[in-house]
């Protein structure tokens, strides 16, 4: 299963990657390294792309449980490196759920399927980042 | 060196997760998974921000070599595996010049020196993949 990503130089310091699905994205960095911030950083969108593809799981997992949130959030934090090249050598991923008597158990059951089993981008991020997650229910009765 | 990033779910399969430089980017899946393709696809995301992130080098280091182009695009193709969680196995960049009479020898290593050196998302991408690069010259006299 392969997927293609063409990204094109915009000019300065600014690229315009076409995702496979159609939509693009505008990647760009700060002043202080000669960008104009007009896109995304490009490390800073691994910790999207990590949110997203466990976001997708356990939002998939929680509708085949007929589990009911009203909200949900994800916080991912990484730790650069000092050296060149620089990676995340450590990663958090918070995940926030907001609503009525949440079912925890249940919530907590999503969120393991996805850390444990299915989020692929999770796995990548295992292999060269530490991976904490936690699970924060913010239910009201 | 900590970056923080922020994603919402939206309903249904969409995510909008924020960026450190105030950026935003949807997050979706196709409808073959539930989604609307009203976002990026979080794996394919990874390969643009392997573009990016090697791209920006690459740009910076020819600006500063005074090296002239015309045009800058790379292709990436990512290949997953087929159990799940399901990860890129293989991924090669492709970086395309054109210009006129382009410095191939300068090019090649502003590209060598991004991608041994200077790449941090090309060393995360190295702890999970084989990750092959390629450099094509487009020159015209």
């Amino acid at each position: 299963m392969a997927q293609k990503v063409t990204t094109h130089w915009k000019g300065n310091l600014q690229f315009e990657s076409d995702n496979p699905n159609g939509k693009t994205v505008l990647i760009d960095t700060s002043p202080e390294h000669g960008g104009h911030n007009s896109g995304l950083g490009p490390k800073a969108m691994m910790l999207s792309s990590l949110a997203g593809c466990s976001g997708l799981d356990v939002v998939s997992i929680l509708d085949k449980m007929k589990v009911k949130i009203s909200d949900f959030r994800m916080d991912c934090y990484g730790d650069l490196t000092d050296e060149h090249p620089k990676y995340y050598h450590t990663v958090s991923v918070e995940y926030h759920f907001y609503g009525e008597d949440l079912d925890e158990e249940k919530i907590q059951k999503a969120v393991n399927l996805s850390v444990d089993k299915y989020c692929g981008v999770m796995e990548m991020f295992r292999r060269f980042a530490r991976v904490n997650t936690e699970t924060h229910f913010h239910s009201s009765k």
